[in-house]
């Protein structure tokens, strides 16, 4: 049985978000399948400057903290600034997409539930 | 239908946790009751100087990331160092404590599972 775990996120793979994602990177901090956390996968995602995430949607919730940089999100129609110590909660099947807006990197946690809680 | 929501931590409320954590507050920052948020409670947690969370267990796990200031944290029975950038995983049921290391305020996200993912 797992008591818990401590790394810094820069321990974390990197893995490249793909072409829908410019510049964008996902680390996977704590999870089900490698940690048995039964409920929040927890990931930093990193933007590079002119970067962005895919605008898109699925069932599911993102719940965020800004660490580093300033960015924008976009809510179902409203763009909203972000800085560090915002949070930010995107609801399940609202279309969103994150951009940086700064010459920095956006560093922003992005929390979803464990795939055995996404419906299906 | 609750699209999302932006804040700054510092516009949620601070409350103490009492006396069994002394210097302790504690802000939710998204929950289900306000927010419709299905299965993360983002919190954080502010530690001052000398300060501590009570050494105990409870039948849910927490997510951590430190926000700001030095702290440790005890899970089952070994103390881990945490910095900003600290990601944690306290499982369920093992006993725990966070302590403020530092001359600052230790700051650090607690995330939890939504109130009708914890079994009884």
């Amino acid at each position: 049985m797992s008591t818990g775990k401590v790394l810094h996120f820069t321990e974390a793979n990197a893995n490249l978000f793909g072409d829908s994602a410019p510049g964008t990177s996902i680390r996977v901090l704590i999870d089900d399948e490698n940690d048995g956390a039964p409920t929040t996968v927890l990931r930093m995602i990193e933007i590079e400057p002119g970067g962005n995430s895919p605008r898109h949607r699925h069932n599911y919730e993102h719940t965020n903290f800004v660490v580093e940089g300033h960015g924008r999100v976009l809510i179902d129609e409203v763009w909203h600034e972000l800085k560090p110590g915002d949070a930010a909660l995107v609801s399940a099947n609202i279309l969103h997409q994150y951009v940086n807006a700064s010459d920095v990197v956006f560093k922003f946690l992005c929390a979803i539930p464990a795939k055995h809680l996404i419906q299906s």
